[in-house]
């Protein structure tokens, strides 16, 4: 909590105006060391889960899809099991039954309220599924369809962009991640280190304000990333088209070179996401040097020395380990975002066309 | 093949150059014809793998992994199993093994030469899945792999946007829908009428031109399906991202409403796509009404009256059934693509960024 408070003061030394965005990034460290410790003791009854199913079933909207982006990575790289991600109007629409036998099926909903993941959860139940649930709702109607409820511990999130209700539900999917397997990795240890990483971040989070200043006059942005940190670039790309309205297309890194390459050009900059170590770094560096030489810039963050040095301006990342870099990875991002908000005449904190309950 | 020729000519008399996508378009009759004819007795072969499995797994990039999404709607609602798009890079980059004994592995290559769907393929099959291909090329190394290779009968496309190749994948994962179930629904007989449906859009575009002088402004665009369409609103961005160099982002329904309806304005419009029945037309004809309450503008391909009436422009659609009416609804999307890529000054047979074959 100490990492926040000058963060914060340090926020109203540079700028006008301090958000509740902005007071919300900050608030991370403490709710992520909150929520990391409620769940732990839940990886008893996910292990048990785990062991009755043979592969999973994410099941998530906007930033909960992003966040489930990272659990599939997860389950699949880390727990060695398949993961898919639903599609909720295969129930919601087509009113279609499948066998799901052996699945666990997490939802994933930060009010818990969202009238679709609350009935795709109840299908995939009915369907043969076991249940867990990701909220920051106790109580809520999708805690109480789930045979698990992993309920985060962001408090009350005011700003209508998610950012500690997202980190947090990264670090519930860690803690699922940790049930996956055994610990042999010193996962468990890692974990724990996530909310000073997080701090980190926020104490030294790099030129934001040249960043933001660079990305005013962009028509449009690319934002790539490949493997775990694919969630963070689908997350920044969604945060950029919520809260400051920029046409923000979220792509991996091989989507990104099948084709849209050409989409490229002064005013439509790169920027790449990436943990400082992993077999994507070195993919991602030569992908900023290709954006550039197309006529773009490229922004990085993260990615250490190597995409630094790629790159036209880089904010540093984190050094987590890569399959738990995304809790802290999105917060520059989210810096950003809440800074080019600002600068673009945007009240970050209530964007235009969102509600923090989405019915769909 | 009739319909083709007199397409072309239309083609000529408006403009100055005819171009090889265009030819390739307006070929798409007679390539679907000749590939359903090829592939319908592999339905049987196709039944006896899935007799074996209980859900899918797909295998693709670009393109092929939009046919994908098709692929996946059909398995589920049609076919009443789990479909699951796979990330190439859980093995590529990973070299992660998953237990996928009862997968059946479809993997999608219209060269059949992509290294990473051959490894991807490879890798599935050595981890217990069975296997199917689908591709353009005969002999190719990835056909070699497959228990079963769907072989399309595009014939050689010479301009680099995928067209021919594109519809006829999904013709051949149409037969895979086929070998999903029994046949009490009609789907056979729907299927067959595939190619004539396909020449009426060609018969009668509606006015292209128009609506791509419309876009020649915009500074991005979004394009947005859901179910079975959302499908061809990912190929279609994917078209005027690599085509037209304008920023596309492809959404879901369901995914835009949930925050990025904020990107919308005056210049930056929805093209909206859907079949023209189904539980989706609706919705999608809603979105028209609430982007264009947003300030922008908002142009529909297909989605009957109903979309329509509620869009600033519309070009008309396919009368096929939703199962099957993606074949034909990306055609008029085609058509934009090609005519808005020379109003821009690009030729769109060889727009830069892109080979025919990709490697990451």
């Amino acid at each position: 909590m100490r990492t926040s408070r000058v963060s914060i003061e340090r926020s109203e030394a540079r700028s006008e105006m301090t958000t509740t965005m902005r007071a919300e990034i900050d608030e991370q460290p403490d709710v992520l060391r909150r929520t990391i410790d409620a769940l732990l003791p839940a990886v008893r009854p996910l292990r048990a889960l785990v062991g009755e199913t043979r592969q999973v079933l994410f099941i998530g909207r906007g930033s909960s899809d992003n966040a489930a982006v990272y659990g599939r990575y997860l389950t699949e790289v880390r727990g060695g099991r398949l993961a898919t991600l639903a599609s909720p109007s295969v129930t919601t629409a087509y009113r279609r039954r499948l066998d799901l036998a052996g699945v666990l099926a997490v939802a994933l909903s930060q009010s818990g309220r969202t009238e679709e993941i609350i009935d795709t959860l109840s299908w995939a139940r009915d369907c043969g599924a076991r249940t867990v649930a990701v909220t920051n709702a106790a109580g809520s109607p999708l805690s109480e369809i789930a045979e698990v409820s992993l309920i985060t511990q962001a408090g009350v999130e005011r700003a209508v962009p998610a950012t500690k209700t997202y980190t947090t539900q990264l670090a519930a999917l860690a803690v699922f991640g940790l049930s996956l397997g055994d610990d042999g990795d010193g996962f468990a240890d890692a974990l724990k280190q996530v909310p000073e990483a997080v701090a980190e971040v926020l104490a030294d989070p790099g030129d934001v304000d040249a960043m933001a200043e660079a990305l005013t006059g962009a028509r449009a942005i690319v934002v790539s990333g490949r493997g775990y940190a694919y969630s963070t670039a689908l997350e920044l790309a969604l945060k950029l088209k919520e809260a400051c309205y920029v046409n923000t297309t979220g792509l991996s890194y091989a989507d990104l070179v099948h084709g849209p390459i050409a989409v490229f050009d002064a005013a439509t900059p790169a920027l790449l996401v990436a943990a400082d170590d992993g077999p994507m770094v070195d993919q991602v560096a030569q992908l900023a040097e290709r954006v550039r030489t197309a006529g773009a810039p490229a922004y990085g963050i993260g990615g250490g020395d190597a995409l630094r040095v790629a790159c036209t301006m880089a904010l540093p990342g984190t050094s987590l380990r890569e399959d738990l870099a995304p809790i802290a990875l999105i917060v520059p991002g989210q810096l950003l975002v809440e800074v080019l908000a600002r600068k673009l005449g945007i009240d970050p904190d209530e964007p235009r066309g969102l509600s923090k309950v989405t019915q769909t």
